[in-house]
């Protein structure tokens, strides 16, 4: 039985803490810290049966009984608690990004080149590699239905966009939201990103644009095969969450769309109507945030590879910088323009 | 070049005139006959170039220069013009159904048989058989996709309800409507059926079933191998005409849907919204007519059999009677109980 | 905190233990009984935290601390049980059908009236009430969207038929497997069944046939408005589990289809290929059983009406009654011919 | 009854010529011209009823009688027959593009504002604008389904590449076949493009690339009010002609697919199969040719504007050249440098 610490009560952590209680056999959270723990926190731990709640991360990383953490603090502490808990011999599932400095990430990397990290698990939160229809259409390209990939697009569109405040302190919308759709883009083709260009835009809220972000954006992509990507993104979407990927290759193509409530329709005066797409993250993600926790603990208790690994979460990263780079210059940037 | 002479310039004959007029190489209207024609009939035939227009078809069939005819006038007529047409050695192009009398398709069926008949062409207009969705569903049938024939569903709703004095001269919904879905179980299992049992309703108009007809029901058949077919019949549906089809067998099932205008969809706030299907048989078939009679015409051209022959019709017939008597009786009807 | 006792450890019983360990809040599996015991059922049970195992589910009945049972043994020890259960006072859920005898049926309604089980809930395991697609087909209907019911239709074909053995002493098709497509029809109808005619057939196992069942059917159903519905069934189905539904009115059609793994398609030389629907009942109702039985436990807790009552367990037990005389006589069978 | 004459007996002449034969009344084929008029060509001009063959297109328009010509010989040939069809009053529907030059389109723009052209109707072939899926999405944005547009998707892929050669002399990729898309994109919208960014790749055909030209692409554009679109491009599609479009704006979204030969579906126990896109423009477009046609010479008769100006034939060219120069100089260009 592998016990785990939950760093960060947030959403997110909340989220994790529930996917190990109902679906992984083999493993317990055994302790949760949050700098902010409520009430209304200490009362959710205590129903799922976790007693060992607190406010300082490092009580969990001192518990020689904990084998394991999940970094779900705010962005900032990733890359430090990483750093603290390789040290303390923990395997280490943090969420994305690592660090929005690409050499703190460095850091990370090498803690766990070193001798001591040896055997020690480090795992990526990149949640939709774990979602049930990107990793069809990842089955269709690596079962070779695609053919030679020549084009990976991915369409990501948030039902709400975020306030400006957030905005500004989230690193922005190629750190923050983009970033999922490099990795997809990474996952999908196998291939690393060398070339970013984009199209950036203030559509839906000029208090983003005031705070120095944007909140649409085209990113058109080369891969180091000479094959291309391009991304669409916009804050705020009428109809739900829009998350969908498309590869195009020599032999076709494969391609997959939004999950929703229900496919029932309605045939009407009005025409055929269908559900909207589930809402946003949470609805449309709850299976694979489970699905990548317990790859995660099977990876520990197996000795296997993670599904997701810090170099991903460093080259994501690096693709968010040009991307960053490219909309302010307003030229294509190449990858190895980047650290 | 061929000669042809259009009996009944009423809507169906309307179309395939202007299908013959678009489509057929090798063919031309050279005569229209109508009993009650109007100068509106006249200038729309002179603006195709057809300047034989009569009241009496016996024109037509005296004029030696034609060779083929379409019959497209009353339900009542087909029959007798369809002896007279033979008998003058003309190729019959007959619209269904041929009669609501059994002994009377068979006048028809004997002429056929004489010698002086032999080499002329006598066809049926099912045009359902020409649409380019069922005829998919049959490819998929005799190509073997679906395996041994199973179960054949047929849906077929009417956007709106005729009158109540047309549903009374029709033949009923059986002969009239169904006549077609009847047709369409045989074309797409290529059996015959054995058994049928009606479950009649009169739900949309009770004008309908003051009349003495009904505007609703379920129909399920027994066919000769053992398998099963199904109909579903209603004379009003809110979103236009539903001609869909499903043939399940042991090794899956082939089904088609309804066409629209355009397969564009809007996402929004309500959900996904796609066009409505057409809406009644002239738009859904349009197409279907012109191929029929095209094949028609190739037919007779290159003197290879009709696609629907007049055991097509007479066997459709049967089945309506059968139903007619199902649904009167309350009892499953063999179909040798019918003549 | 509610303590359950689970009656019947085989398949359905252990979906029903692992949802309530993992979805409910507020119960908990105190016990498991099962005659047949294995080392297997036993680890499992323990693996859940579940320590008391007994082979004698009489054991649960006398156990006071236990509120309430779920009943997943074999179909012929339901109504015993149920009786035993009620006067035991503990709250029911059980498996369908309650009976095969419309007798014993009535026995366990009157046993729900008489004055010692007032409060008691009783709750009948039609599972598909709570599946996420005819439950939005549903909504629609009661939402006004499909205006005044004329038909239901429902499509269930299994990926793979039983043994003979197990279709000779299952009760036959009609109350093992239609039973849940008769449910569906009063479900989504809201209505009575009055007639019911058969049309069945033997066309993927003789050997069903040679143990008296049949493996395909057609249903044709009258409902007490006068509306039609229509059931088929297939024992096999070479894509997998072929659930659907639709709602046909007088303001349009709800309608809804499969499930798959994943939304993915691929398109090549081939086509446009997308999955398989899911395999069975277990991949497709994993989340409706877990549904089914939290709604349960809520109205045991909140003391409120149960989704499926007694009365819904009778009504499709008679149902399925007249089709197996409708079968056997080849005729229409009213509803008011059974008990 | 309008006589029209056909310069240019190609593959498009001879769809145009049908499209008039066939659907437009009131106007009629006078004469084809051809320089390499073959006895083929010849022939099936007589069996449509057109007499006047000819080499040369300066008999066609030297012919008073012919009121409008169709410009359907090569690209390098337009502009100067439309200068010459213009000076000697014919109206012209003329192939696209115009030319590749801006100045020689320019000459053709100033001629028909000379005093000796009013009244003359010029309108330019870009067909996608008639076809059913592309004008249901437009008719969403302009009925305000989609709000305020924020970002159009094209997608455009051939089903096979063209010869190197035919590469080499075509202008290139953008000017040949992107073109359709950069008026897409403008005709789908409503704005005009500013800027324009290329990611070009020879994935296809390396004979492609020797001769100077590309076989894929992606084509991120700025829209005057600041919104985006993007186009990806490929010569070579495994399943057919890929023509999709989305746009995408503050209140939702509009989408459209492919055509197929019919909508059926096989489900078995490889999946569920639909049937590939139609093959190439001829049988997508098909109908498009006809409506394109047919409001032309309805524009001619009515004298009402023509619904594809020679100002929008001027913009795509300009896109054209700005997208060669992006591909080639590698940076985003903007459409004011474009002369």
């Amino acid at each position: 039985m592998l016990n785990i610490g939950i760093i960060g009560a947030g959403r997110i952590g909340k989220v994790h803490t529930q996917s190990i209680v109902n679906y992984v056999r083999g493993a317990r959270v055994a302790a949760v810290a949050d700098p902010f723990i409520t009430p209304e926190t200490e009362s959710w731990a205590k129903g799922l049966g976790i007693t060992a709640v607190t406010k300082d991360y490092k009580d969990i990383l001192a518990d020689s009984s904990i084998g394991a953490v999940l970094i779900c603090s705010s962005t900032d502490t990733h890359s430090p608690i990483s750093l603290e808990a390789i040290a303390a011999g923990k395997h280490v599932f943090c969420e994305k990004p690592i660090d929005h400095d690409i050499g703190r990430i460095h850091e990370v990397l090498a803690a766990l080149q070193a001798p001591a990290a040896k055997g020690l698990k480090y795992m990526v939160g990149f949640n939709r590699r774990f979602d049930h229809n990107f990793r069809a259409v990842r089955a269709a390209v690596t079962g070779g239905s695609v053919g030679k990939v020549e084009l990976v697009k991915v369409t990501s569109r948030d039902p709400e966009p975020p306030s400006a405040e957030y905005a500004a302190r989230s690193g922005g919308i190629f750190l923050d939201m983009t970033i999922h759709d490099f990795d997809m883009v990474r996952y999908l083709s196998g291939q690393e990103v060398t070339e970013v260009f984009v199209h950036p835009a203030v559509l839906v809220d000029p208090a983003i644009g005031a705070a120095g972000d944007v909140d649409s954006a085209v990113v058109s992509l080369r891969l180091e095969s000479g094959a291309l990507a391009v991304i669409d993104n916009c804050r705020r979407c009428a109809y739900g969450y829009d998350q969908r990927a498309e590869v195009f290759g020599s032999l076709g193509a494969a391609l997959c769309g939004n999950d929703a409530n229900s496919n029932a329709q309605v045939w009407g005066a009005n025409g055929t109507v269908g559900e909207k797409p589930l809402f946003f993250f949470l609805e449309r993600y709850m299976q694979a945030y489970a699905t990548e926790v317990t790859e995660f603990l099977e990876a520990v208790e197996k000795d296997t590879p993670v599904p997701v690994t810090a170099e991903d979460g460093l080259q994501a990263v690096r693709i968010g910088i040009a991307a960053k780079k490219s909309a302010k210059e307003g030229r294509p940037v190449q990858l190895s323009e980047i650290a």
